[in-house]
């Protein structure tokens, strides 16, 4: 039989996404009406450790939902993967009478909700990310928002680069995946999108496309780069020599991760927040929300962080057409 | 055996919106990539009638996918209903070379596709409304831009609302459906949303809601109300006189129709695009495009037209009680 | 000799304008700066009459330069004419300990400020306004905010207005002046611009121009309106029938008082502020600050209370001339 | 006796900026409107030596202003340093009867435009760059858009410091001058702002700076650098070995040239281009055309070359106080 839970936990983990604080908002509000006591725990499982714990009432999460950035911190935790840590974090959750956390953030995160929920704490996960590098869903919160602040970016850079017939590569976030620079390179109309899951470092070819293409009177050429590949700056250098056009190279950073989050963002992550609210409410444990083939589902931690996803291969043979 | 495609026709019909510019792009320059010349049929189905038809080439989409609106323009064509006007453009899509036909818009276009498809036109329709209002997908071009441009317009009356201690109500586009109200009523933390599938005009529960949140010490109070419901303007002198507290409605408008494409619209109109393309020149005729599931697929006309969909029965629980 | 100021007040009044918070923020943090202890009054002259006063510290205005509307409230008060509220609110003010008052506001709010000087209390009154409409002073507090949400709006409404082939009329706020609806009209290419400082009514005049435009080949025609003309949904209906193109009105509304400042209402409100907050603590009292002829300086509140301004004749001229 | 003009030239030279198009679009139309031809020159001075020349109507500018980049290209030409360049330009501009000059861009622009004055074709300046760096004038065309594009980027970089407790160091354009900085680090509400006109290269005060704030309960620490000063990377790993505080750079980079312009861009760039044209119909010069005091006017170039200004004094130490 489920344990009866009287009093969750909400931590926001590793690095923060906008549409953080509307799924910590819509776990406060559903918990609550639940029935349901509410903590909210600051800095991540870092913060957990240092017992930075805080009552949260329906009030507290007023006009946040309109806000980048996560209101309860975030940080990087290495040392919660020793079993002794997570002891620790388990017997302050007992402490605090917590009795359920739900774990906003990315795989990573994930692995101290499976060892919390091994220790008797029910745990819940929520796909916090803007890298969309996440298996088990097609969508994670902050990724909307990514996409359109580097596509808004690249639109400007683009202006400049035609006005001076240059070339440009612009480096955007994603760790590991390609997804950003897929999403912004067909939306930004880029000549050259650059994938660690598709590229194959051949740079001859885009210097021979950028060649072709300025025989063929196009007036810039836009090169998305991922930071999975990165290296732009010497890039644009290698470039500009082998061409004899013109290149720079912009790294658009930690903008990426801030701003007001997008209507998708806000919303997804409402529901998300609150169906995350249910479950663990309900007695479910060691589970990961999900939104799946136009639903939105949980999966068990460890099945869910066994799953794979790749660039779809339809999208990537359309990126390549468009451009051209 | 499927006839074979030498020459395609793309159109925007009705109401236009963000992203049909990308969807434009992607047919015309994924249709050459299979080998198929692509004509432009300006103002819809009376743009037809009119034989105002262009060449189009890959340049003549180049820049555009960033913009609003259509490039081919857009009309009503209410006299397209009938069987004799339906020949006569089949007979000048045949005059003109035209096999096959892209048409973008929403429902009633795609009974125009339909008769044309009858009388020996193949058809492709793609979804493009800002309103959501299409069964057989779960995404159609410009709901997304539209939900944005409604959303931040909605944050920006919030901080004056605020800063006055005002009621105000705000009405949003979506015709019939409450798609957009749904959205942005959750995405803006509104306190009342009032959806056409949904409303019991019961104007005296919004009036307890408002008095009963000015006592426990809310500021503000957001409605918003859908275009299907509409009367804005007499609802906010109806609740200021019974309320005693100052009402406002604002009406958004056309600007929701409008603006530079989000990166989802963008993105998901161009691969839906690409997709129209390859079916239409594959032979495929009477078919609608739609993303179900996760996933591009296409369905027959009739079958799409038939279909239903309605409010997401937990996402409307949810947003009545975020507000809370 | 002045009379030396250890506590100061600060409030916002009238309709609030983004940028205020700003203002309030170099008020309270350079008036710290200078030594003197600062208090907010919320809710304009009706809170100081209900006594709603906070201490505020440097922290207090912490993270509110990016926000749009004012964390101080604001409200009418058409009482404060009298006398009597203007004596009960001076006295007030002494039992609070309330040396001077920074008000933040336009031409009305400045009226109770030379009132609460007369009464012994030391004024200045902050030109906060979305509307220019402050004699003294070339910048306001909030209008290039407005101007540039309007001006976002126009564009997107542009875009379908292009697309549909149609006439759109928008109804842009500041009140008896024309200053928004001209920046607007110039900014957004607007085929004719009715100010109330210029209009004569003949609206023969617009219904011409609209026929000779759509004859040279137009395919949009934007009408700027400005409140103060005001109509313009039943403007959009006459010229509709004489003109038979389909003719839609937009009233902006009150988005244009809302929204995250832009950099130039968030710098010039700081330096006004600070400006403000240095002569109040340098004993000046009944001075009203302004930007003139590149420098930000002050003014007698009943010397600027006489000044006249009106729409600049040259760039009117322009208006007209570019949008042919 | 002033020479009749009767063809005049427009072009682009140096950075591009938002707003220049809205000034070709206004020194086309009202040239026209006076009588006048105009010629467009492309890729600035460079163009004009390889005669890339056309012929600009009224139409030519339709739907420009709110587009970024500049319509007519831009380019560096160093060669347009020598006497026997310049005599070349002189003699295309009389060959194509071009009897005047428009040339939009900064000081080292103007140095030609009075070159070809001196050899009989009239010349007028308009101040196009970002930088503001240019002495006879308040206003140039382009900084407001990029003091925008660069304030909101920051403040979604603030988001995620703030989330990560974080040093940010954020580097902006503006070559040797220090606005863009300036006015960014008051809009932000930076913790530093570092100006070439004013920094000492004292890195441990900003270390101090950082740590006493931390000790305060600050939960970030914004440090605004001015590309003059540049070596940003650099800096934040030094400022984070000395501090212990997770510090990082973001450059921002070309995305402050483009974008769609705001309204005071399009609003003074159309004034300063309706100007421009009507002075130079008049016959006047080897002008070059600014703001200042409150109004637009003309000074001979080399007067305006020989002017100075600078970062002015209280705007800077205001900067200093609010910020604490």
């Amino acid at each position: 039989m489920a344990k009866e839970i009287k009093t969750i936990g909400v931590l926001t983990s590793g690095g923060d996404a906008p549409g953080m604080n509307a799924a910590i908002r819509a776990v406060v509000r559903k918990a609550i009406a639940n029935g349901v006591k509410v903590k909210g725990i600051k800095k991540g499982y870092k913060g957990l450790l240092n017992e930075e714990i805080i009552d949260m009432e329906k009030k507290d999460v007023s006009d946040t939902i309109e806000r980048g950035g996560t209101i309860l911190g975030t940080a990087r935790c290495p040392e919660f993967k020793t079993e002794e840590t997570q002891l620790k974090a388990a017997e302050i959750c007992q402490k605090h009478g917590i009795d359920g956390l739900v774990v906003i953030g990315g795989d990573g995160s994930y692995r101290g909700a499976q060892a919390l929920a091994r220790h008797g704490i029910n745990t819940i996960g929520l796909p916090g990310t803007i890298d969309l590098d996440i298996a088990c869903t097609e969508y994670t919160i902050g990724f909307d928002t990514a996409i359109n602040t580097a596509m808004q970016a690249i639109d400007k850079i683009r202006d400049t680069s035609s006005s001076h017939e240059r070339c440009s590569i612009i480096e955007v976030m994603g760790r590991n995946a390609g997804y950003i620079a897929l999403w912004c390179g067909v939306a930004n109309g880029a000549e050259d999108i650059l994938l660690p899951e598709k590229y194959d470092f051949n740079e001859q070819n885009i210097i021979n496309n950028i060649i072709n293409n300025r025989k063929r009177g196009k007036t810039h050429h836009i090169i998305i780069n991922a930071e999975g590949i990165g290296h732009s700056t010497s890039m644009a250098r290698r470039i500009e020599a082998a061409t004899g056009i013109e290149t720079r190279a912009t790294i658009l950073g930690y903008m990426q991760r801030g701003g007001s989050p997008t209507c998708k963002d806000r919303f997804y992550a409402s529901i998300m927040g609150a169906y995350a609210a249910d479950i663990i409410c309900e007695g479910k444990s060691n589970r990961v929300v999900g939104y799946q083939h136009g639903e939105f589902v949980d999966f068990d931690i460890e099945d869910a962080l066994a799953m794979q996803k790749t660039i779809p291969e339809y999208q990537y043979q359309v990126s390549r057409i468009l451009s051209l």
